[in-house]
């Protein structure tokens, strides 16, 4: 496994962990692979925490930090884009059928402690306005590595990383996309399937990972999407790609901080009880298939809006699901659902972070033993 | 290669093909793989003619046949289930829907001639008394396998093929799926992904391979969607697949019988041209996305019926719309489609299937050589 991403990256495995949670971040990154710090929803202020928390748990081995940085979104000619001015955009129709599933699920309200609580948090910070603080704090750690989860990363950002010694990933959907990223000069193409968690686009991993790999050479590839154990990272391997991103498989280990609720529902889940949804994002995202995703589907429903109106028609919606879906039999149970991919289907189990790496890469060696023997008696 | 299932067929190459195309089935069967004939379109005396021409091909190398075998059908009350009985059964609004497509995209009438001649054709003959005789013709050749495209193959025909030293092998596009399989005792499970062409469910192959490798063990999985050079014959193999089984790819060979204004639009199209629909079999199956698919899926259209009623609804205007696809910037060369798997996007020359076989057996060694590369210095 040691590829020249390993290299660059300056890891033993090139196994990347895209992660919401510290813990999991450093966990990874002190196991041997590279821990990302998924920190769209962050404010300034819990970056500057949980990266200098980051820095006194991995003793210097290399981790990076993940921001969506979308070229472009609806309200950009507003200019500010700030989260009151978008309100004004929300169609009614769209916040009455929120509004009308609160009712018909009997989800409780929030008092108005937790909606003030609400209203500090990060949100979706998928402006220059919102991710530019993030990107100065996140400039003040010993980061190796920013990707973009969403569209190829402005310019101005790749220049600056690059003078900072930091490397730029971008995620890509399609081959085009990859060719986007390669002209504007990132480092690494992350090429995610379909079968992946969060933001995903039609092609399937099995496709579209040889595809990129040959459209963008010599640019290294991770292949991302349907990558969970070490037989999913040896085909990545022989697919072309130089390494893995995963990010699904640490929503179920022991440091992960995903709501109680969720994580039962992951570990019981089936491979096909995902589907890509625009309801919490605005984009397709592959999550949880439960009554929130069925209710945005409907034909006689209003359907989504696009990024960033959708998050923030439903950001509260969402804090009430989860403060509420603990209770047994509830509606707000029902409805709870959050970004996995379809390897979901195997996460059964909640192991340590550290150990689903070593997992991975035990598995990993058992593939490459069986094909030396193969090359052997050939 | 050399591994269960190879030994098992008796073949150099654990490498299928399913195809309609004779020419397809005898190529890759004499080039070391393993030809299997897509038959549930054929007449019984067609049948005949085309396996007897592949016993005059083969030498005695061994092939199979593919057929759809559903345990459900609409109609099976109504027992005959013979095409006029169902036509009945056809909604006004989805057969003035077709019409009416026919009408805005302008194409043209068959005549009385070519009316007669569709009638003729076999179809798809998805129930008992449409596949019974095709089993006939199949069983009275040299046929290795007999492979079921859609849902667990009957219990007689598994007994009957194992009297006759034929193995059985089933399509799965869930772990469950699988499970019936393996509870119902087929030699070979074909777990096919997503991505793959004609039917498919969600679940993406890196996904579904490991899952159903583990579920139906010891049963020997080969590994479909998505396969069409070896770098993703050696992800399947890393996955635990023990063959791999390839449709798509076939497709644009020289010996195809691929309408050649379907096989331009094969050769131009991306991977990210293809959509799951349910617009020509009733059931969901990928395939181009044109006019035709865009169609079916408007929501004030009336949308698809089952299987086998929606073929019952679109085979003449299927036909009638092939026939005048080759004029250049016709509405009938816009709507023309035909089902193919993501790797569509890679299929972008016109090669022998012979040579396909060898490609991709080059291109895993390639693989195979470069993994135990890494084991020497590890």
């Amino acid at each position: 496994m040691k590829t020249a991403v390993a290299v660059m990256l300056g890891v033993e495995y090139p196994i990347l962990a895209f992660s919401h949670c510290r813990d999991v971040v450093a966990a990874v990154t002190n196991a041997g692979g590279f821990g990302v710090l998924g920190a769209v929803a962050h404010t300034p202020q819990q970056l500057e925490i949980d990266l200098t928390w980051i820095d006194e748990h991995v003793g210097g081995k290399p981790y990076g930090v993940d921001l969506l940085l979308p070229q472009k979104y609806e309200g950009a000619e507003e200019g500010g884009l700030d989260r009151e001015a978008l309100r004004h955009l929300l169609p009614a129709e769209q916040q009455a059928f929120v509004d009308d599933i609160m009712v018909r699920y009997g989800v409780p309200e929030l008092d108005d402690e937790q909606r003030r609580a609400i209203s500090r948090m990060g949100g979706m910070n998928v402006s220059p306005k919102g991710y530019e603080p993030l990107l100065a704090v996140a400039f003040e750690h010993p980061i190796r590595l920013i990707a973009s989860a969403l569209g190829p990363p402005p310019a101005a950002l790749i220049e600056r990383a690059h003078a900072d010694d930091v490397l730029v990933a971008a995620l890509a959907g399609t081959r085009e996309h990859a060719l986007r990223h390669k002209e504007i000069g990132v480092d690494i193409v992350v090429a995610q399937g379909t079968e992946g968690g969060g933001h995903t686009g039609e092609v399937a991993t099995m496709v579209l990972v040889p595809e990129v790999v040959d459209a963008v050479a010599p640019i290294p590839v991770l292949a991302a999407g349907g990558i969970g154990n070490g037989r999913q990272v040896a085909a990545a391997m022989a697919l072309g790609a130089q390494g893995v991103w995963c990010g699904s498989v640490w929503l179920t280990t022991e440091e992960a901080e995903t709501l109680p609720v969720i994580k039962e529902k992951y570990l019981a889940a089936r491979s096909k009880d995902t589907v890509r949804s625009r309801s919490i994002t605005g984009k397709p995202a592959r999550m949880l298939k439960t009554s929130w995703t069925e209710e945005w589907e409907r034909t006689d429903g209003p359907g989504p809006l696009g990024m960033p109106l959708q998050p923030l028609l439903v950001s509260e919606a969402q804090v009430r699901i989860n403060r509420s879906a603990s209770t047994p039999g509830s509606g707000a149970q029902e409805l709870a659902t959050y970004f996995v991919g379809q390897v979901v289907g195997q996460m059964n189990t909640t192991r340590r972070a550290g150990q689903v790496v070593l997992d991975m890469v035990n598995e990993y060696a058992d593939v490459v033993v069986r094909f030396a023997e193969e090359a052997e008696t050939a």
